[in-house]
């Protein structure tokens, strides 16, 4: 059984679910509370809302939700299927023959499915490339069905996914393509599960045709539909930032399967630079609210950070497939920082409410919402437990039910391994058991519990700020066999690029791949959250750093011919915690980004 | 004649557009091209894209425009009486005529007017009470009415006004107000034109009624209709940015006309905290583009900085408001800032391309637009000869044609100058000849060419930043008498309250009046924006401040654990210019707010 994820080549080869079951820990209790709670709750609200409705009354004259809610039916569906396949999971078999039926239920004669469009009093089929999303929630199908198929949970969507593919490469063959990409990673999933080099082909299309002006002229531009610069002269991602970044998986998927080394390039080219220029420290991408996109370079203020939730889910869909094309280990740290910064902390602790988009400053405790579509679009300071726009859940929850297939892969010479947890993995000739309390400490110890008795090479991912340990271990492993890593935990200073304006005289604390921040919750009593300087001259400590409150004057005007005074009247403790642990104890205000007294 | 804000009482009087006469100089300029260009184009464009055209064909089936355009021919139309009322303005009599008759010929037996609602085909009048915009536009038209009304340009408005104020008074009597306030300062300048008790009442109503969340719900929350609290209870401007100034001027309207001293206490004191928090250094207001909002208190980056040429003019429009009703000059002080920032960056030398949003710090080269639609919305770097949604040029139109009567005011004592131009004012008993270069010098010579032989108060404003000379006059003025005012034009730095986070560590040059930018047009071949920190320990000059270039490094990761350094390889001068002057000469990069070097 493969992942979500099984390029027929490539430098590295994933694992399918079965062979990373983890144990505990701090990913395995989120994927108990994903399996258990989160996967009930979205059914529940889907179900109250019509949107599963909209497949059994297809015909209905008041269909429920926006164009893009089949996606939310097919991404839940998705997940179903991999918590059912995983070792240890929840089956949700009952459920997965239900959403099947229902699904195929709704698909026309010859092949088309969305519950929007074509029937007698609908907008007609593909009438609004821009924002109809029917390409895209036809890519979330194929999702689901290879998730189906290759987990066995559902073998039923297959076949609906192969007809609704089939009347997409008769309906595309020319021309064509939607604004919001997705259909391009189900397409060539879908051609890695049945064979049907079309699908490749029909993907391959849709990758070349974009980023030529040809979707209608739109307010928000081409940039926003990815329609502006053709992927494969891009230089770093811009637009719609989970456009941007589905579009660029997508690519990489054709350009492996296709061997077209130069698309793949441009795309490492593009996130590299989206790394260098356009990434918050936490790993959250996009930083402007009106259209969810990327900024210019460097623009990144923590005053309203967008860092959508989905953004994350789809860096890392990325930097997983650039790991297996490229083999280069340095991936696993985008990985690592977008579960432990942007993940994490989407999710509350029951599993069952929401962050869709992250702020990196708080400056004002959320108001409590008043009324129920107040709390759907609950946002800056609080959880919701559902949205209008109700994507981030769905995608945390297809990725957390799947998510040891992200942490582990495999190479002809042995295991990799890239991201740390509790787990027993079956890899590359050998059976390991993993133990370690990360992030919350830095050891790993890997015991062997079956090897080979020929030469085998264990690597560890050595994240950036770990310089030191040894990654790379080569040699006949024996049976009861410990190595161990210890990655260094010590609390650290991390200052910002110059040429992030919003983040000058700032300073962050950051613990492993874990950003810390301060809560007003902890603050001593009285010490609000812009009064604080810290010293960047004391070694942080974990849980909280030194530093002074200021006081400043409040004049009329907010620009004045005089610095503000940076006596230091009271020194102050600062605590901190993680950030993805904030707004858990009731509103409150947060800042991740300290200034620091320039004195 | 009065000019667009008469109220019957207050602790000073406005001056009507006869008192004032602009003889050149820096606004007068720009009033000749005002009344000379930028009405031609305006009225050239509404009648291209049918604006015009939906009062004449209001049984059209296919209404041309958004659903507030109708305000658009209305404020072009108030411009225009304006310019035709002013001392040496252009008369645009037979445009008045023909908009008068156009106008007159959509309304309705019973008074309403609107081309978008009520006829077959369209949707019921008052249907959409948050974007309906139906009362908004009415209260632009009562503003054009009363400038037609009280310049005698185009009386025949005032007839449909009236009617049309009937109208509202009888369907809203009980409940309901408009998503988007300006009726209620149009009503109450109806009110007194008319001397109708009635308008006043209402817009009272109007006023009175915001604030409970009666509009229907919408996701962008009551703050942006300004639904959220009772203008009455309000501590801060938040929410639309115009929508709150423009209600913000009716609330003061109401107040005055009441004497309900309580809702003046209340939208002064909002003000205050809204200068003091809310404010960028150019006087503009609004930092979110999302829905053109004010953000939190100290949230304002110049990075994508809204700052909407429309909240300018309506900052504008309130300060002299309270001025009017509390003689406290002080106001004065943000209507010259927003003058000569907001306003005189908004509108190119020729009078025929706009910006809508003021952004602050312009990272990357405009690219110039590439089609038809590209070119109306285009922001970001260039001005654009028109915007789909086309507010800030009649705006800046109505307030420009009306300029004078914003500079002076009179009382019983004397006369009072709050703007500096050369100017004819005949005013407070006196007749007065201003001389000066302001913004460019700060000299102002003030020569008397009449006075009465008993003692008159002449008073100037003595702005924020130029304490020290004397600004109150009483005496019996002699004819032929100069009265001299230096204000200290010395170039100063500025630094921002320390709470505006993403201006840490940053300076800003100031002129007087005048904010200060760097252009990459202008600096030294090969230096970049984002290379240059300053040196706030040397005195800037007018047009350059000495820096250094510092050469950030790249890598893959903008966030690391020591500081880049801040060696200082190359000084460098950087070149400046006033921020109103920026974006002349073709696409470039420009910044107000200058990274300090550290050492």
């Amino acid at each position: 059984m493969t992942g979500p994820v099984a390029p027929s080549r490539g430098a590295l080869r994933p694992v399918g679910p079965q062979q990373v079951r983890l144990a505990g820990g701090f990913w395995g209790r989120r994927q108990q509370i994903n399996g258990a709670a989160t996967m009930e709750h979205s059914r529940t609200w889907e179900d109250r809302l019509g949107w599963t409705g909209n497949f059994r009354n297809p015909l209905a004259e008041r269909r429920r939700g926006w164009e893009f809610s089949d996606s939310e039916v097919y991404k839940m569906t998705e997940a179903l299927c991999w918590e059912t396949g995983r070792p240890g999971g929840v089956r949700h078999d009952e459920a997965l023959a239900e959403l099947t039926s229902l699904i195929g239920g709704a698909q026309d004669a010859d092949g088309y499915l969305h519950t929007a469009y074509g029937r007698p009093g609908q907008p007609a089929r593909y009438s609004d490339m821009n924002f109809g999303h029917e390409l895209y929630c036809a890519g979330h199908f194929f999702q689901a069905a290879v998730a189906g198929a290759r987990t066995g949970a559902a073998p039923g969507l297959l076949e609906i996914a192969t007809r609704l593919a089939d009347h997409i490469c008769v309906q595309f063959a020319d021309e064509g393509f939607c604004g919001h990409p997705v259909v391009e990673t189900g397409l060539v999933e879908l051609y890695r599960v049945t064979g049907e080099r079309r699908y490749l082909d029909q993907a391959a299309k849709f990758v070349a045709r974009r980023g030529h002006r040809t979707l209608p002229e739109h307010e928000f531009g081409w940039q926003y539909f990815q329609d502006a610069v053709p992927v494969r002269n891009g230089e770093v991602f811009h637009g719609h930032a989970v456009r941007a970044l589905y579009l660029a998986a997508g690519a990489v998927d054709v350009a492996v399967e296709t061997g077209d080394d130069e698309l793949l390039q441009a795309v490492a080219r593009q996130f590299d630079r989206t790394l260098a220029r356009r990434t918050y420290i936490t790993g959250g991408m996009g930083s402007r609210h009106q259209d969810e996109a990327f900024g210019e370079d460097f623009v990144l203020p923590s005053d309203r950070s967008y860092s959508e939730t989905c953004a994350g889910v789809a860096t890392i869909q990325l930097a997983h497939r650039l790991l297996l094309a490229t083999g280069e280990t340095r991936y696993g740290d985008i990985v690592d920082r977008v579960l432990h910064n942007v993940i994490a902390t989407a999710v509350a602790d029951d599993g069952r409410s929401f962050f869709y988009a992250h702020t990196l400053h708080q400056r004002v405790p959320a108001e409590p919402p008043r009324t129920d579509r107040e709390q759907l679009r609950f946002s800056g300071g609080a959880r919701a437990p559902w949205f209008e726009v109700s994507c981030c859940l769905n995608n945390v929850g297809r990725l957390t039910a799947s998510l040891g297939t992200y942490f582990v892969t495999e190479d002809p010479g042995g295991v990799q391994l890239h991201q740390y947890a509790p787990m027993r993995v079956e890899a590359g000739g050998m059976v390991l058991d993993v133990d370690t309390d990360y992030p919350d400490a830095g050891v790993v110890t890997v015991t062997v519990v079956e090897a080979p008795p020929t030469p085998r090479t264990l690597t560890f991912r050595i994240p950036e700020w770990a310089a030191g340990p040894e990654g790379v271990h080569r040699r006949v492993f024996e049976k009861n066999e410990q190595i161990r890593l210890e990655l260094p935990m010590r609390p650290r200073w991390t200052f910002p690029d110059p040429r992030v304006d919003a983040l000058r005289g700032c300073a962050a604390v950051e613990v492993g791949p874990i950003v810390m921040c301060a809560e007003s919750t902890d603050q001593e009593d009285g010490v609000r959250l812009d009064e604080i300087q810290v010293d960047t001259s004391v070694t942080p400590e974990a849980g909280a750093v030194k530093g002074h409150r200021v006081h400043p004057a409040d004049p009329g005007w907010p620009y004045q011919s005089h610095r503000t005074a940076t006596e230091r009247p009271d020194p102050v403790v600062v605590p901190l915690l993680p950030y993805h642990r904030w707004a858990r104890r009731g509103p409150s205000t947060m800042r991740i980004w300290l200034p620091v007294n320039p004195s």
